[in-house]
Parts: structure tokens; sequence; C-alpha cells
């Protein structure tokens, strides 16, 4: 992929600081892949079943560990981490299109917000009165910042976000369009007739560093606050209900679903449409694979999963009828190996 | 929590039509949970397995049932059920914001709109022509009405609703940001070479005192219409296909998928995640549990499950491999059953 | 379902090139079920399995398959496939609004933008700088178009559609509401402490004929690009990550998640709240039930499945615990099975 910027491979060996093995003067303008990139674009080698592709590729530099570097056939930047250095390198060709500061004619401000002279705000935005925004902070078209919210410095808020009120977001915080922070949890009391709304009255708080996708629903709590850690990502169409805590650094994964009052530890990783059931811990540093449900709390660090693997259907029909007789499969073979000890 | 609101404990007692063992002079501005409460808080047990929090209960005030009000270090307000008047109290500590009666000159209306005297209309909202908004509703900022809708009284949209025309939404009706209701329903005919689509001529009826989340969708029906039942509250990032009836004061909870064409029954609640494929029928009671694929019709009440609990992945990925066994397995059994008889 | 269009069934037999049996100048008003349509009304028979409420079906004419012309009770507009008249049939009575074209005076448009004179743009909406939009294309109330994308002609986005930056997309495409193609792929490399941002610098390119759901996410490539064959069908609420492959005429249903990277073949059909893992092919013409999580590639066409039966709960808790020991159990039998051959 070819962009608007390019560098030196000398000026990208300073940025990511890294060592380079080849023509400091070579210009790159792009990043590609080790399959697909062509001259003049930057590629890596992190993976090292990916290691077969390094001969052919036409990049015109890649980013190796050092044990790559000689049987490189473009030019080496040698990093301990390619992946993290491909990260970084991403950062210098991203065009993603950044407004000037200022606030557009159209958005609607409230009373006595507060948006520091670096601001950018969209067209249509509304903001209303008692909102606070940081530095260099942008927030994009027809988003909605609701009563009293406060976001902090150097946050990037794309088209149509939703803050409700009284929310506090910390800074450097990405918010992807149609994401939803801070609706009602969902809580009803039922008086056996009808389901009674209970107010939800607590707020959401999320820390520094954290990207929300979009899509996503992050509730507020119902008398506690709800709180995002610093440096979580999540991705797109989470749910996060009401009362949650998730600890710093944990991953959420697209489509999970995450009911009332479950605590997540740090350094977690939810995979893709996983779940886990209202009022249960999970404790720091666990993975659950995708589509796993967590029905209890987990207290040990490791990797989880639930569910079974996929097959064809008609011999799955044969197995699910299996699995609603294994209670009684398993007693019957206990019954055999008593009659089997027996003789 | 602590709001801006405050009552006596009198006052609470007589709008929660609660007896009060106490002082009715004493001051509560807001709700707190039985560990995390302060003076000036009320709080409330509900569930016993939380009784041993009550005798460390900082709370100035606890709802409680009577069996508790000896017991209760600070002052008790007696009620038969502690979590509906706990669903009753959070009304009158809610501060969520409350928009006076009026059209934001932003807002765009069309022609034979009919808008009650006390309807709020926020900023950049569009209601198309035809619609006509009850008595004391408030739409918000940027949601849009379709042609010909009709919304009741006292319903409130949080900002960015969607309502495709046409759509019939009842009384006292909540609907969060981002929820689309009356989008097309997914209905193609595959002609042998691609797909042909069918055109969704049904439109979507909600009941009165219904509560839809944040990014639910609701489809439109292809011929009749779908169909929202009183009383149902659904939680956010729900799918409700086209054609389905819910079936009153029936609870949806978050990321629920509904198939086109199933009929829930009374009083149903689908856990988080869960699943319904389409044209099947739900009997009236039925409880549904998290992530759990409602694969056929149920025609009796009770609770239902499906999938596996999660345990460590090096454990599951063994019992995988034996569950696409499984079928063989119980013939292996059987066969062994057999000749075991025999003998 | 009556509508504010009317035809006669010679008008109907033409339009749709069917075979009329019964009275040409019987005017149709609309469409409804079999056991529902009334005088006026046109109903089909497609699935013989409701073959049985042609009998007593009040409609006035039905499209049926020649084998049923003659018992059927009102006039028969024979067709080989009576499901595709349906669907071709709905068109004619679609009464859902369509803007005239013209830019609406509040929509914001940016820099170098090229309109064709047929273009719908609705009030509020946010075209940035650099777009392009074809011929009879619309584009409802607050949508956001991002900086340099391009829209073919004779598409539809409902209100509130988002497009981020550089986004590509063919003719005939349909999207609903709050649906969003190409925010930023979900990519982080973990430096041992922290996620580091991999900047997503590819895009979507979407092709021709594709409908897109109510909340559906498409995210942009990391390098490459995210494609969308032609002709493909995605319900609401769907997540396809960076870098996936759509092959044309594939069917996406309701609240799929599909992660990074995974290429999908052509015909597919992926169930309602199903799933598939990262970095792996689907081949042509595989189905995947409800539900389901493809977990590894599928290298034939056919049918496949995962998850278990829903049950009672009470008897599904003994059988998860029974999974769990799954393993165990196939090696008692095992077990069992060499000591009976031994003797």
């Amino acid at each position: 992929m070819t962009h608007n910027k390019s560098y030196t491979l000398d000026e990208i060996a300073e940025l990511l600081d890294l060592k380079l093995i080849g023509d400091g003067q070579c210009k790159i303008a792009g990043l590609g892949t080790l399959k697909h990139a062509g001259p003049g674009e930057l590629s890596f080698l992190s993976n090292p079943s990916y290691a077969s592709q390094l001969t052919a590729c036409q990049a015109s530099a890649v980013i190796v560990r050092a044990e790559y570097a000689e049987s490189c056939p473009a030019h080496a930047l040698v990093a301990t981490d390619p992946y993290v250095a491909y990260a970084k390198a991403s950062a210098l060709f991203d065009s993603s299109p950044l407004n000037p500061p200022g606030v557009h004619p159209t958005a609607v401000i409230g009373d006595e917000v507060e948006l520091a002279d670096s601001v950018y705000v969209g067209p249509y935005a509304v903001i209303e009165s008692g909102v606070s925004i940081g530095a260099d902070s942008k927030i994009d078209a027809h988003s909605f910042i609701g009563r009293g919210s406060q976001v902090g410095n150097n946050c990037r808020f794309q088209n149509n976000v939703t803050l409700y009120h009284d929310i506090v977001v910390g800074d450097n915080v990405v918010i992807h369009s149609t994401a939803v922070i801070g609706a009602d949890g969902f809580g009803f009391a039922f008086d056996g007739a009808k389901s009674v709304k209970i107010h939800q009255l607590g707020s959401v708080c999320i820390g520094d560093n954290v990207e929300i996708g979009a899509g996503t629903t992050i509730d507020r709590g119902a008398i506690d606050d709800t709180r995002i850690g610093n440096g979580v990502k999540i991705d797109n169409q989470v749910q996060i209900g009401h009362n949650c805590q998730i600890g710093d650094h944990s991953i959420i994964c697209g489509c999970t679903a995450i009911a009332g009052s479950v605590k997540i530890g740090r350094y977690c990783i939810m995979g893709g449409a996983s779940g886990a059931v209202g009022h249960i811990s999970i404790a720091d540093r666990v993975k659950v694979s995708a589509m796993t449900l967590v029905s209890q709390s987990i207290a040990e660090p490791g990797t989880y999963s639930s569910g079974t693997g996929h097959m064809k259907t008609s011999e799955w029909k044969r197995n699910i009828v299996r699995f609603q007789q294994l209670d009684g499969i398993a007693k019957r073979l206990k019954e055999i190996e008593k009659n089997t000890d027996k003789k």
C-alpha cells in the first residue's frame, strides 16, 4: 500500500530505533506484506512460519530479527520484536484525515462547556452543557457528548460517537463510530406482573490509552461506576454490562458479550464472540478462546475454552444426540466396569 | 453515589409506601450498595447471601425485609420485596438530564407532522412527513423518525435513534442510542445464480412500556408486521428478525440473536448472547441461559441450556476430539453391554 | 398488507413473466401470506409443507408451481420458482419512501466532491473532500462519507451510514442505518507491557449488488484491503474483521462474527450468530449452521455445525459434567474393550 508520505531507511531506522543493514538513502513510501510488497515498500517478518516467503520478497526493505538479517534479500532493519517495530512503522504511514483545531460552525455547544484551544469539533456535533474536552482532542461529526461529561487530552472520537451524561474519559482515548458509552445498564426488578426499571445512577470511567471499536456499547453503572482500565483495547460490537471492571491492558475482541458486574483482571484476552455471565471474577492473564462462555469465576491464569469443534452437520447431528445421553453413557460405563471388576 | 436531590426518610417511606423504623427526619441524598454506602445514603438488602454485609453497612438507612429490621444497624425501611422498593427508590435519585418541551431550531420537520405541545425534539433531529409524536415524548439529538411513523405519549428516545418509515411505537417507550427499528428484514430468494431481494413490506409494532437498548436492531416484517409486546425489555445489541412476535413482559438480554418468524411467549427470559433459529415457537415462561441456541420449538415452560462449560483449553482439546467420536463411543458401549449380557 | 399501488393480474403476469390462469382484469393491491391474505391480495406457495393452506386461502391470486395450478382456489400465476417470483412481486408493492434527487441545504459538502446530478443527499449528511458519488445514488440523513471515498451508481444509504476515508463501494449497494464501513481493524502488537497500535493503512472494497444490514461493521485492512465480493448479502450486526475476503454471492446472516484475514468462498452461507476464527479459508458453497464456530479451514463444500442442542438445564448440567470427563470416558471404554477381547 503506497501512501503520500515517504521516508529514507535512515530516517526510519532512527525513528524506530532499529539497526539498518543496507542503503540508508533508499526511499520507502509505504508498507506491504512479505507476499505482496513491492519496490519502495517496507515489509516485516515476525511469525517464523512465514520465513519461507522472505526469499522471494520484492520489498525494498524488511524488518527482521537478527537471525534473518543475512538471508534477507532486501535491506534489513533489525529488530528484537519485528511485530512491535512494524506497529511503530505503521504510524509513520498513516494517512487518515486529521482535521485542524477549531469548532465547526454547525456544532451545537451548550453552556459552561470548556474546550481547550486546540480541540476540533466537527459538523453537527452536539456538546451538552458542563462538558470539558482536553487539549488536542478531536470530536468528529455527529458525535454527542452528554451533559457534564469530561474528555481528556489527545482523544480521537470518530464521527457519531455517543457519550451519555457525566461520563469520564482519560487521555489518548480513541473511540470509533456508533460506539455508545454510558447508556442505561439493563436493570429491572420484577414485581410479579411487570418489570420495574432500576434507574442507573452510576457512570462510566474510562482510563488512558483506551481504544473502543465501532458499535461497542459500555453501560453506566447501577449505583457505582463501570470502569475500563488504562491501556484496554476493545474491538467492535462488544457489549460491556453495568458495573463491570476491566483491568489494565486487557484486550476484548469483537462481538464479546460481558454481562453486568463482571471483574476482569489485567492483561486478559477475551477472544472474539466470547462471553461472561454476570457477577463473576476473572484473574489476571486469563485468555479465553473465541465463542467461549465463561460461566463461573476463573481464579488461575491460563487459557480457557468451551464449545465443540465444527464438523459436518450429518456427523454432528448423531453426536449431539449422544451428548444429550452423556450422563447415562457414563453411568452405563461405570456399571460395566463394576461388573468386570467382579469377575 | 450522591446526587443533587435529597429526601427525608419520612418522604421516602411515603413515596415508596414502606414502613419506617427509625428517624423520619434523616436526610438521604443518594443510594449506595451495602458494601460501599456511606452516611446520607440509602442501601438495600434483597439477596439473602449478602446478609452478612448488613452489620458493617455504613448507610444511614437500609431497605430490608421485616426479618432483618431488628438486626439492621441503620434506620430500616421495611419492604415485602426490597429489590422492587430499591428500583422505585432509584427513580427518586435519577439525575439524568431531561430537556424541557420544545423543538430545537435545527430540527428538520417534514410536512403534516403532528407534535403534541409538550414534545421535545433535539438538535439535528430529522422528523419526516406524516409522523405523529404524542404528549411529553422526548426525541433527542440526531434521531431520525421515518415517514409516517407514530410515536405514543411519554416516550424517550435518546440521541441517534432511528425509526424507518411507518413504524408504530406505543406509550412510555424508552429507546437508547443507535437502536434501529424497522430496517429491512433479511430476505432474499436465490434464483440459481444470485440473490433476489424480497422487499420488506411489513412494519414493526412496539407496545407500551417497552425499553430497547443501545445498538439493538428490530427488523420490519416481510409481509405482516414484527410485533413487540407490552412491557418487553430488550438490552443492548439484540437482533430481532423480521416477523418475530415477542410476548408481553418478556426480557431479552444483551447480544441475543433472534432469527426471523420466531414467536416468543409471555414472561420469557432470553439470556445474554443467546439465540433462536427461525420459524420456531417458544412457550410462555421459558428461560434460556446465556449463549444457548434454541434450535427447535419449546412447548413447556422451564429453563433450557446448550453448550459446554468452560475448561482449561488443554483438557478441552482432548474432550472435543472425543465429542466428535461420541456416536461411535455410544455404539461401542452398547456392543459391550450386549456381549456382557450374553455371558 | 395493502399498499398504495395496484396492478391487474395481466400486468403482474407480464411484469414477472408468468403464465396466468384466471381473470386478467382482477386488481391486486398488495401481498399476503397464504394464511392471512384476503381479497385483492396476491399470495404464493413455495414450500410444499404449506400446500395444505392453499385450499382455504382467501387471496385473489396465488403464485404456484404448475402442479398446484388446478387445485388453486384463486387465480393462479404459474412459476417455475414461486419464491423468486414472489421476490420480484414484492418489488412492485414496495412503498418505502424514495427522496427525489437533490442535495439538502443542510448537508455539508467538502471540496472537490463529485456528485452526479441525480444524487440525493439528505439533511445533515456530511460528505468530506474528494468523495465521488455516482448517478441515482441516495445518501440519507446524518450519513458520513469520509475523505476520498467513492460510491458507485444507484446506491442507497439509509440514514446514519458511516464510510471512513478512502472506501470504495460499487453499484447498486444498499447500506442500512448505523452500519460502519472502514473503521480501524483491531491490530495491536504487545511490547511486553502495553499494546502498540498497528495503524490500519488498507481500505475496504465493496463490489456491486451488495446489501449490508443495520449495525454491521466492516473493518479496513491493515495493509491490504478488506474485500466484499459482488452480490454478497450481509445481515444486521455482522462484524467482518480486517483483510477478510468474502466471495461473490455469499450470505452472512445476522450477528455473525468473522475475525481478521478470513477468506470465505463464493455462494457460502454463514448462519446467524456464527463465527470464524482468524486466518482461515472456507471453500465455495459451504453452509455453516447458526451459532457454529468455524475453528479451522474448511476445504470441502457441505454443511457444518458445532455446539450442542438445547435441553432442560437440569439434564444439561449433568451432561456438561460428563463432557469434561469425556476423554477419560473414552479411555476407560477402550480399556474395557481390550480386556473383553482378551477373554
